[in-house]
């Protein structure tokens, strides 16, 4: 839907607007670099208009922008209870690793931090994106009250996802979206698998994730691929 | 060795001096909250002395701590490169987990950022510290030349460890420091076997390093622990 030239937008269009200028530009050149000069001709107004609604200038016009990503990124976790737990998982880090994509270099520098525009209140944005996304998680395990070591097993993997992000951004984006995801979910499964050696609970759960899953899912996959390379550890045993 | 009172320090002793009053500050409260008033007097010498070996003040004397802390945690990682891998891991994270116990509160500021003396040196010389980490891992891991699966593989485990440091931080240093220890190596062991399934290079890593695995050691444990929670999942092959 294209707004007609001739129409006044309403001040939360405006915003909108404006937010998504500031988005797209933080998307391409990290925050430092990107002045209110520059936020008002991508979004083509003066540059006292962007003032007159972000009046505490840049740091609020990307806290702004920053909680308008989060809320976007809150919404790629949302996904029905139904099904194998690692295709739920799958589509979800499809939507998350699409928005990473978009971000891209604004992402970058918001989780790599050392950034001018970064504050306790933007670290705090992140850390709650973080947290809803470990509730998702916790969930759709169907985990009523998660012990320390499950929960330190779905924070880990959280950062890891992170991390591999990040990397990569840096790589160019390779190797191509579908297999790192493929790959981050595989690496869920050995983290949760490792972490049920240790924990109850844990077990319990990748008992139960077990058996929602096929013949053509992405545990059956990954047995298949990982029998061979185990196999001489058989003399351990 | 305890000095004499009454003997004067050398300035790379009255530096060191002033570094480690400082460092055990920082462990104990957040950079925000510790003036160098408050190190002057823990070191038991004047403000001014401080300056002089500081002329920098508080950011200069924590970007000097900040290093000479980089260094102790990277001699950690120093590991002779015999005997199974998880026990060499294993004495490598029980010396980084007793830095991190000693640093605490200053080891959380640092890597959670959001810190007012947090710069892009500072963010410089942590990065510096995880890709000395990466590097040693490899060099372990005897691979010559790694390919960007096992890197991103290192890599995740890393800030994987970093998450979990701090999270142990948070739940008042538990679980022990042994176990966490252990859930660690077993997380790596882990994630490498789940990225050999993809990666022929880390396959061969993989195989490689069972070799040296022994029946008393922390695959064959992990393995017997694994076995029973995943039994089920032969249907799916």
């Amino acid at each position: 839907m294209t707004t007609p030239a001739y129409r006044r937008l309403s001040v939360e269009e405006r915003r909108r607007q404006l937010l998504e200028a500031a988005l797209s530009l933080f998307a391409q050149r990290v925050p430092e670099e990107v002045s209110l000069d520059d936020v008002a001709e991508a979004a083509g107004v003066s540059r006292p208009l962007v003032y007159r609604y972000f009046p505490g200038g840049k740091q609020q016009l990307y806290e702004a922008a920053l909680r308008s990503a989060a809320e976007e990124l809150e919404q790629c976790f949302a996904e029905p209870p139904e099904g194998p737990l690692t295709l739920r998982l799958s589509r979800a880090l499809d939507r998350y690793l699409a928005f990473v994509d978009e971000h891209d270099a604004g992402f970058s520098a918001l989780l790599q931090g050392g950034s001018v525009v970064e504050t306790s209140r933007t670290t705090a944005i992140v850390d709650g994106v973080r947290r809803a996304a470990a509730k998702h998680i916790l969930d759709h395990l169907a985990v009523r009250d998660p012990g320390p070591r499950l929960r330190m097993t779905v924070r880990m993997w959280i950062t890891a996802v992170e991390a591999a992000s990040l990397i990569w951004l840096d790589n160019g984006k390779e190797p191509p979206l579908a297999e790192l995801r493929d790959w981050l979910v595989e690496q869920f499964v050995a983290a949760l698998v490792a972490s049920a050696a240790r924990d109850p609970q844990t077990a319990r759960v990748v008992k139960a994730a077990l058996a929602l899953e096929t013949g053509e899912g992405a545990v059956a996959a990954l047995a298949r691929r990982v029998l061979p390379v185990i196999e001489d550890a058989a003399r351990l045993l």
